[in-house]
């Protein structure tokens, strides 16, 4: 099988465990054919100057899905989805001591440092917000709509770019790349990723980080699957 | 004379022609020992994630000078000169067809897309506002109050990082460097900088965009002045 786009997520994937950037995996990223998205929970912003930088511009799937642009100058789809984030994060707010992260540039989500109880917070969530859900991708925590995930952009970005999801390969590490990992044709999670993102991998890297997307596109090049 | 701190600019000294990335430059900036300040026209949040991607978090000069961020998570400084550009940039307007850039993001000068008369534009400018001026990076045009750039960046940054502007060696290749350049302690232009500002430099590398940030860094670490 020949794969005609690649999906990949970024902190943890293409960067080292401290976000600094796998220069090595830029290396690689920017020397295969097929057209690269960049899928991330970060801000559209951060998002765009990722693919800036490592040279695979433009089509980014930001907010785990929340936000859509196939072309750095082209207006973005914004999923209407923060309202009820936001109604979410009140109700959680006088129970836990909550910090905000990067909420300036944020449209569908709400994203807070790590340091409360999480559990307890989607124990409270659960009953009042059933449409809301509190995920923990390692680098911080997401309130936001069961509505979208990186599965969900991906099929947007796939039809934007008249391919269809299963012509992706997606390359993730968290749970916040479960969906997308899904719907791609071929699923790989690197060598530091989530155990339930490894069992339902296809491919499975055994080195980490940055490194072991470098060691998946080897993978995928010497196999003639892009 | 050994300096204590490095100030770079980003599109044209630690990037290629076409925007991305040097991965040379940002393997040799991550190699060094004193802070590394990034300097750019563009945005806080593209900033932040050079800063995070290429690893040298989070002491930044964005905006040409007009914000300044001395930590990741901490409040932008940000100078109160936007009003004077709106107002420059509504009589231009009139006059010219000009596209904004990135308008939701920028707190203090306006950016446009460089196709259209520049010199002309100057020309109406000057006697209604002559605190603002027209400048052109080669990847943008900029209209910035005349009060701010980047070595009144460097002067607020040094002070917040309990430093005299003379420790710092700075490296540049536009227009929007000059300043920068003038009030450090040692003036690198790397080989595609304009001519001004090789002519005011202290060193010049004979190599172009990341390569020649390679060469000169080489250069300060092979003379013990980084």
């Amino acid at each position: 099988m020949k794969y005609k786009a690649l999906v990949i997520d970024v902190d943890g994937t293409i960067t080292h465990m401290d976000r600094k950037l796998s220069l090595k995996a830029a290396a690689k990223l920017r020397s295969i054919d097929v057209p690269v998205v960049i899928a991330t929970g970060n801000v559209l912003c951060y998002a765009k100057a990722v693919a800036k930088l490592v040279g695979v511009c433009c089509n980014i799937i930001a907010e785990n899905g929340g936000v859509i642009v196939d072309g750095f100058d082209n207006e973005p789809i914004v999923s209407d989805v923060i309202h009820e984030c936001e109604e979410a994060y009140e109700l959680l707010a006088d129970h836990f001591d909550m910090e905000k992260l990067d909420s300036v540039h944020r449209e569908t989500e709400i994203v807070l440092r790590s340091d409360f109880d999480i559990e307890k917070a989607r124990e409270l969530l659960g009953s009042h917000f059933p449409g809301v859900e509190i995920i923990d991708t390692h680098f911080a925590i997401h309130i936001k709509s069961r509505k979208i995930n990186k599965g969900t952009g991906l099929i947007k970005m796939a039809e934007l770019m008249g391919l269809k999801t299963t012509d992706f390969v997606a390359i993730g590490d968290s749970v916040n790349d479960l969906e997308m990992l899904q719907e791609a044709g071929f699923a790989i999670a690197v060598g530091n990723a989530d155990d339930f993102l490894k069992d339902i991998a296809d491919y499975v890297s055994t080195a980490t980080y940055g490194n072991g997307t470098v060691e998946a596109i080897d993978h995928l090049l010497s196999k003639g699957m892009i």
